[in-house]
Parts: structure tokens; C-alpha cells; sequence
């Protein structure tokens, strides 16, 4: 096969369509070269299940063929899948040093990862992967070390921006590094595979700076104890936090399960400095400190009911009390869906007298996306021949192909994407190719992928309306005849205790409905059954208006 | 009795401590008066249930000194509990002439409400109600004929907004009566209860007549159709787009039972006027308009999953067709717990490759409650006493409060109340008394409250992990023996097909349980079902880390 006539494949089988699980896949020839593997959070659709990752039998069925897995950064929907997409590849991975440290974390309570596919890099490190030369490139974000990647293949350079914002005064001094973008660009970059989750918002995102002022702003007028509740990966924002601690003289304790985890992490690789190692304090010395001299950092500013700061909120935190007085920041925006639950947290802190303050009263956080004259700023400098927006729903790839309009791209130099779309590029242009096996694998506690529509459909169905059982012998022989009454056993339908008349006339109905199918000659037991569920459905959906599931149990002996 | 002794408690049923379900009590001796009647929908964690009202014990036990409810519009958080509250009541209701008619469409359905009890009133108009006098003074909001009450008491006049913004320049002409609120302050209020929805938000809500001139721009620059979305009840906004509609020779076709219903019912009672009637087309005659001479109204602005819209979106909808180049108009904000439908509803609208505008794209939607400086406005014009925020969760009460201090109000004169709060006002003072029964009852399809703790309790953990029946039979003397295999049925657990090794070890550890606990020589069947619960639920812990419910039925034969 003649290079020339190859085409190079991009291919998103998560974070496209979706926010979420990002996963993306490069092809040429026999390279595959992954990006990322996240996980998403279920929608409330998804009934009991705890997490889901990208479908990756196509990576499975041409596990041979793959180089490497690059990772941009270390938030879950990049790195939350690998514990569970790793073991089934073996293939080496590669990121920068934090991100490295926090995937590591998370196989901690697994079998670990060999050491010999581990691979620490820095950004301007070549590394060949097969046809593919890939290049990590500093990007900024919500979290230090991240990184977005070139990739040089034999058809051109291709730049996938990871997660990133234009924060031209970040915390730890790691600015993005523009310059090499726009050398690149000089160069010529075949395609720009471009963050699009906040392609809708106008201007541009401010520095998480910004965030720092603010807090040590409200830190001044606190009283009480200052609670401030962050996603546990914001280092810069809890660098920022401690600083600002240190400044009016407050203790630090950090609690939560991620934040611990997180801070430990940070503190040890040397993305966390403290002021003076004193500063933290733990959760079981909080008592001896007075509330005027405390900070606490914590996880919860998603309402999560298992959060430390929610359970603050309803008084079941075993080392934290909220008292009157405290003022409780939560420095972070609900991500669509979990609004209710963080309104939830705010009402019960001020049902406890506690003051709270939200990014609505002034700029306790920013956002970690490139708002559009960002978005338009980075494509000017890569100057792209083709734009694939990822890492957003179509609505947000939508309008990124609007800001490419304005930049004078037409539809034809834009792809959107599905999941499993295959993008094919090569010196003639980009088209789209056969699609990949693409999808979502449910996790429900230690099944992976055994919770599928029909287990679903079921749940959704029981969680509407419950379920009722209905239990009858039957003689095993001719003639049929019905040995017992018939039993109703309902839980979530209705209080059963109470509803005495609905009760009998369900028996009257079901013994009705039995007997004279039993008086036939022959009976089909599949037949009985149904005919059993019918009756008893619409006699239910009658006096109820409600569909629990049926469940009949005959008994034949 | 003596009179000067008597105190006039002030009892929030619904709507404080929440957004929805009001229902206001005002008591004084033998003298009780109700204002409105609501629904709310409900949270997440009330599976299946479809309204939500509140309990109207309290009002049941004191139905002999009921006077009258009076109706401050005809939102469904006012007026949807009519139907379930009014039938035990039986009680003169009185309310504007659109609100009454509103009120009157609900009980279509059902038996009719006698009409001798319902009273038509104009703002202005003074009803003797037992010990109170109460005037209904126009106020503006979302919907038109919306009012708010004055009650002449013989302790003074306390005064309570409903639902308000302060529109300048409202669609129909009808202001907001500032002067009678501004004369009734000069005389004196000893409390205005105060709707304190969007006392978190600064500055003022803009006129709904903004939304109308944004309208005509985008309706302007579409080529396909238009399809507008918006809350039923806003006849406002329903006026401005048909007028909009008229000026670019478009014709209107109205799409969804509520939007049906809401504008048939205004035209008859002359709140909406058409340009001319033939404006009007039936959903039936869509195919004959081309798409550019076509304006679609309709319901599913909150992403309802059965509303018109999201049927469109979904192509599931019969009549009206999305296109590409059509353009769909958003005009609503997401209630809170609805942005993922929306997100949803919006992210099909543009796989069809329609256009989708949002509130965030322009001022196509505002909202009907007042913000920070209108409030302020009010409690200047109306300088009461005390101040009793009302309409809102504790957030939006406490935001309120936080207005009222700079305003010069302290603590003291100012009652956070939790429902059924009972607040007590005389010449004296503001305290509170005795708490009334309050609470919420929830309605799933023809029940009302059958539906409680334990039931929903439930339907949690059935739409968690589902459920697993579990079936036996035992012969009914000693010595007791197994008479049948342990036969397992489950739904919503785990794909029970695909899961035989799972099976088989659970039907082990079932039948040795069993035969283990039959070996005794007393069985106590209780116990029975509940070790076999105890043994099948630690084994499938064990195995898949889920708890579904465990349903023994053992047949004793």
C-alpha cells in the first residue's frame, strides 16, 4: 500500500455529541495513536447506573495497531475511563507529570498499570508513534499540566487543542504557548481539532486570577468560619485559597475524599505550594481552632448528595458543623442537571443562618473553556485548512462552525461530528468515511456493560409506578384447577395497607380471569400469564391510573 | 371575645420555603380567607408522582370560617390545586375575569364548581369577607388580569403583592396600581407580604415589551418557518408574536393543548385580539402554507418530554414538520431541573440543521417576577411595618430580608417563615404563634397522597437496581421440606438471560439458606423471608455491587 494514496482518519468515539468521556482516535495505515479516555456522568434517564465510558470494541479489534495513548490533563471526563479502558489494551501511555500522578491515583485501588507503559513527558518532547510524530503542547485550563497535541503524519499536521482557555496570566506562570501554535500555523496545519464547549459565549473567559481577588475580597469580611467549596482539581484555585488564608492569618483544613486526594497529590509533586507547612490543619482539630481563624476547602459544589460540604448542609458532617455566621462560598457553576441539588445545599445553609455566596454575587469562579474571541484568536494563529470542533453537544459544534464562518470558512471545511464519524483527511481534501463502532458502556457497581435498554426500560417502568406480584398454584394435571387463592405483593404501586378495596377486587378480577382460562382444554402457560397481566393492568390503570409492572408467579405442583 | 385582644395570623400553606404550590391563609377570630391554590412539579426524587398540592388539613378542620379564596391570577402555581382543593372545600372563590375563566377550564373535566360560589371581581371592587376587607389592586406580571390583595383587618391593613414585576410600559395598557399602593402607605400597612422569586437578581426586569421588538427582528431574518415556544399563559408574548407575524404577512398556526386552550379561552374572553381572523390556520391546512409564510406557537419550552416542540424535534410530531433553515425561537428560561430536557429538545433541533435561537442569543424571553430595585420600589411606595417575603425558597426570602436592611428594616421586623408558619400581627407587634398542619400531598394519576414515604421509599430503590422475586414452595407440615426448586424471576437488576452464573450461585445460596432454616424444628415464616432476603442480598452485593430489592414468595402447600 503507497503512503500517498493512505488518507489519515480522525475519529471521536466519545466527547463528540456529548460532553463527556473524551476519547479520540487517530489512524493511518497500521498506526492508531488514542486521545484521552474519560468518563461522563449519567443523565437521570440512566437509572442506577454509576458511570459511562466510551464504547471501545473498535480500539479492542485493533488493539495491534495502536502506539500510545496521549493524555491532555487530568479532569475525569479525560482520564475517569482508563481504570476501566487500560486493562483491556495493555498500550503505552503518556502525559505530562501531574496528569500521570493523578491517573496513577486512580489505579491505586486496582491492579496497578505496568510501570514499563508509563511514560512521563514534557511539552516540546517528540515522540514517534508509529507514522505518527506527536508533540504535547502547553495549554491553559482548570487544572496545571495540561497539554494539547500535534500530531505531524505523513498528510500533514494535525493540532487537537484538548480542554483550554486564554488565560494570559495563569497561576503558575505556564502560559499557553501560542508561539508554537502560530508557528505551526506558519507551517500549515491540515486540521484543527478545536474545544468547542463554550463556543456559544460571547468575549472572552476571564483568568482564573480574577477568582483569587475575589475571594480574598470576601475572605476580608468574613466572621465566622470561611467554607469554600471547589471542584477538588482546581489546584490553582486552592493554591489561590490557601494564599489568601495565609494573608488574614486562617488555618487550612482540607476536606473530602477527591480534595484530600488532590491536595496530597499536588503537595507532592510541587504543583501545591504552601506558605508555611503549619497552615493545614486536620479535620479532627477543627474544635480547638476558632471559626475566625478557620478556612475550610471542600468538595460538594455540585449539591452531590455524598459531598462533604452537603452533608455540612444537613448537619450530618461528622467533623464540620455550619454555624450562624459562617460564610460558605461555592466556587463553581451547576453543571446542567445538577442545579436543583446545589439549590438544595444553598437553602439548607441558610435555613442554618450561614451566609452564601454564589458566582452570581461576584467572581468566585470563572470558566476553564475558550469563550469565542478566544476560539477565534487560536484559529487565526493555527490558520487551519479544515475545522473539527469537538468536545461538545451540537450545539456548541453548531456554533463554532458559525465563529468559522465569520473567520471565512465554509461549510465544506468544517466537519461535524458523531460519535464513531470518520473524519478522512489526505492532501486532496477531508470527507467522511465508513463510521467506527461507537457508543456507551454503562458501569453499575462492578458491571461493566451488563445494564443495557431492556434492564432500563424496566427500571424506568418499577421506578414510575412499582411493581405488584401476583402468586397462584396450579395443579399440574387435567383438569386444571387453582389450589390457592391468589396473593398480591406490591411495593412502590401504592400503600397497600390502606387500600383494602383495590386488593380484593384485583384477586376478584385474577381468580375471574384464571378460572376460565383454567376451564379450557389446554393452556399455554406463556398465554396464562399474559392473559393474567392484561387483565390485571387495565383493571390497575382503571381504578389507579397508574402502570406498575405485573409480575406473574404460577405455580404448578 | 374582646376584638383588641385578637391577633391576625398570617399562615403560608404553600409557596414559602419552595417556588410553587401557594396557598395563603390570613385568619382573624372566626374570619378565614384564602389566597390561591397551586401546584408544583415535582423534584426528581418523587418518582413517578405527576402534581404535587399542599395538605389542606388545616383548612378542612376550619372549613366553617372559611370566607372566601380569592385568586390572585391564573398560573398553574396559583390556580392548578383548584380542582383537587375546591371540591372539599366548597368555598366562594373570587378572582379577575381571565383568572376565573382560567380557573373555570380546569373544571371542565371534571364535575362543574357550583356557580353560585364563583364571584367575577374588578381591581377597586371592596368584598366584606367575615372580618376582612378585601380589594384586589392590579398588578403587572406574565399573564394578564394578574392582581394582588389588600386586607382591611381589624388590626390593620396588610397587603400581599402575588406574583409582580413592575412593567412601565405593559402590552395591554393595564398598569401596575403604584398609586393605590403609594396611598394605602401614606395611611399605613402594618405588613406587605412580598414575592421575593428574583430578589437574588440586581437592577430591574425589563418590559415584556422588549421581547416583542426582538421578536420582529428575528422574524425578519427568517427564510423557513418560525416556530416560536413559549409558556401557554404568557397571552402577552402570544399577542406580540401575531402581531409580529401580521406586519411580515405570516399566518399563525397554534400547536399544543395548553397553547390550544390558553388562546382559544383569551380570544373568547377578549384578552387576545387577532389582526384578522383568518391569521388564524389550522394545524391540518400547515402543508398548504410554504414554510416563509408560516409562524408555528406553541408549548414545550421547558423540553417537556410529551409537548409539542419536543415531539417536533424528535420528528414524532404529526402535523408540523422541522426543516432545515426553519428557525425555532426558545422564548422561556429553564425552570430549574429542566435545562438537560431543553438542552436536549435544542441539540435535536440542530441535527435536523434548524436554526435555534435562545434567551442568551437576544431578549427573547423575560421574566414575570421583579428584581432587586423594583422590590425596593414597592416597599418604599408601601412603607410597611413589617415585611413577610413570600414566593420563594429560603434563598430568595433571606435575599429579600438582605433588601429590606438597607432599606433600614431590622430582623425583627421581617418573618422568614417555613410552611405552616404561623405569623401573628396585632397593634403590638409581630410574632409567631403556634404552627398549623402544612406539608405537601402528592398526586399520582387518580390518587391524592396515597403515595407517601414508604412507597416512594420504593420506587428509589427499585429504579436504583431493580427488583429480584424470589419463589419457593414449602410443604405446609412438619417435617417441612423444599417441595420445588428456588425459582428466580428479575427485572431492572441485570440482563438475567446473559447472567446464568449468577443465577445458579444465587439459586445455591437460596436453597441452602432454605433448607438450613427448614432443618428447625419451628419455623416462623417472618423469619424465614427475611434470612432468605438477608443471604440473596449479601450474595449479590458480593457479585456486582448492586442492592436490588429482594421479594420472597414462599408457598406453604
Amino acid at each position: 500500500m503507497s503512503l500517498k494514496t493512505s488518507k489519515l482518519s480522525v475519529i471521536p468515539l466519545g466527547g463528540t455529541g456529548e460532553i463527556g468521556k473524551n476519547l479520540l482516535v487517530f489512524e493511518y495505515d497500521e498506526s492508531i495513536v488514542v486521545i484521552d479516555g474519560g468518563v461522563k456522568f449519567p443523565g437521570e434517564e440512566l437509572l442506577g447506573i454509576d458511570l459511562v465510558i466510551p464504547d471501545i470494541s473498535y480500539l479492542e479489534k485493533n488493539r495491534e495497531r495502536i502506539k500510545g495513548l496521549f493524555i491532555t490533563h487530568g479532569h475525569e471526563d479525560h482520564i475517569g475511563g482508563l481504570p476501566f479502558i487500560l486493562p483491556k489494551l495493555n498500550i503505552p501511555i503518556y502525559g505530562t507529570k501531574l496528569t500521570i500522578g493523578l491517573v496513577m491515583a486512580k489505579f491505586q485501588e486496582r491492579a496497578p498499570y505496568p510501570e514499563s507503559l508509563i511514560h512521563i513527558i514534557e511539552p516540546g518532547e517528540l515522540v514517534q508513534a508509529g507514522a505518527f510524530q506527536v508533540e504535547a503542547f502547553r495549554v491553559t485550563h482548570s487544572i496545571p499540566d495540561a497539554v494539547g497535541y500535534s500530531l505531524l503524519t505523513p498528510v500533514g499536521r494535525v493540532v487537537y487543542t484538548g480542554d483550554f482557555k486564554v488565560d494570559y496570566t495563569p497561576i503558575d506562570g505556564q502560559n499557553m504557548d501560542l508561539g508554537k501554535l502560530a508557528a505551526w500555523g506558519e507551517e500549515g496545519i491540515l486540521a484543527l481539532i478545536c474545544d468547542s464547549t463554550n463556543a456559544e459565549r460571547p468575549g472572552v473567559t476571564m483568568s482564573e486570577r480574577v477568582v483569587g481577588k475575589t475571594l480574598c475580597d470576601w475572605f476580608e469580611r468574613a466572621e465566622g468560619k470561611i467554607i469554600l467549596a471547589s471542584f477538588a482539581s482546581n489546584v490553582h484555585r486552592i493554591q489561590q485559597a490557601i494564599n489568601a488564608a495565609a494573608d488574614i492569618g486562617r488555618k487550612v483544613c482540607v476536606v473530602g475524599r477527591s480534595m484530600e486526594s488532590v491536595v496530597r497529590t499536588s503537595i507532592e509533586m510541587g504543583y501545591l505550594r504552601l506558605p508555611y507547612p503549619e497552615i493545614l490543619v486536620e479535620s479532627s482539630d477543627v474544635e480547638n481552632i476558632s471559626p475566625s481563624g478557620l478556612l475550610v476547602l471542600t468538595t460538594g459544589s455540585q449539591g452531590e448528595p455524598l459531598a462533604a460540604l452537603t452533608r455540612m448542609a444537613t448537619g450530618s458532617h461528622r467533623q464540620i458543623k455550619v454555624e450562624v455566621g459562617d460564610m460558605v462560598i461555592i466556587a463553581a457553576t451547576p453543571i446542567p442537571g445538577n442545579e436543583k441539588l446545589v439549590g438544595k445545599t444553598i437553602n439548607h445553609l441558610y435555613q442554618i443562618g450561614a451566609e452564601v455566596v454564589t458566582k452570581e454575587m461576584g467572581q468566585v469562579h470563572v470558566s476553564g473553556h475558550a469563550n469565542q474571541e478566544e476560539l477565534k484568536l487560536i484559529i487565526r494563529l493555527a490558520r487551519p485548512r479544515y475545522l473539527i470542533p469537538h468536545h461538545g453537544e451540537i450545539r456548541h459544534q453548531v456554533a463554532l462552525r458559525r465563529i468559522g464562518h465569520t473567520l471565512g470558512y465554509e461549510d465544506k471545511d468544517i466537519a461535524i461530528t458523531q460519535l464513531g464519524s470518520r473524519v478522512e483527511l489526505s492532501a486532496d481534501g477531508m470527507g467522511f468515511g465508513l463510521n467506527a463502532e461507537a457508543g456507551s458502556v454503562n458501569i453499575d457497581g462492578l458491571g461493566i456493560g451488563d445494564v443495557g435498554q431492556i434492564v432500563l426500560r424496566d427500571r424506568q417502568q418499577l421506578a414510575q409506578d412499582g411493581v405488584v406480584v401476583l402468586i397462584a398454584a396450579i395443579s399440574k394435571g387435567k383438569p386444571y384447577t387453582l389450589l390457592s387463592g391468589l396473593d398480591i405483593i406490591s411495593r412502590g404501586f401504592t400503600f397497600m395497607k390502606e387500600a383494602g378495596e383495590l386488593v380484593e377486587g384485583a384477586q376478584k378480577v385474577g381468580i375471574q380471569t384464571l378460572t376460565a382460562q383454567l376451564e379450557r382444554d389446554q393452556i399455554e402457560w406463556m398465554n396464562l400469564k399474559s392473559t393474567l397481566r392484561d387483565s390485571l393492568g387495565n383493571y390497575f390503570w382503571e381504578k389507579t391510573h397508574r402502570r406498575p409492572m405485573i409480575l406473574p408467579v404460577l405455580l404448578s405442583i
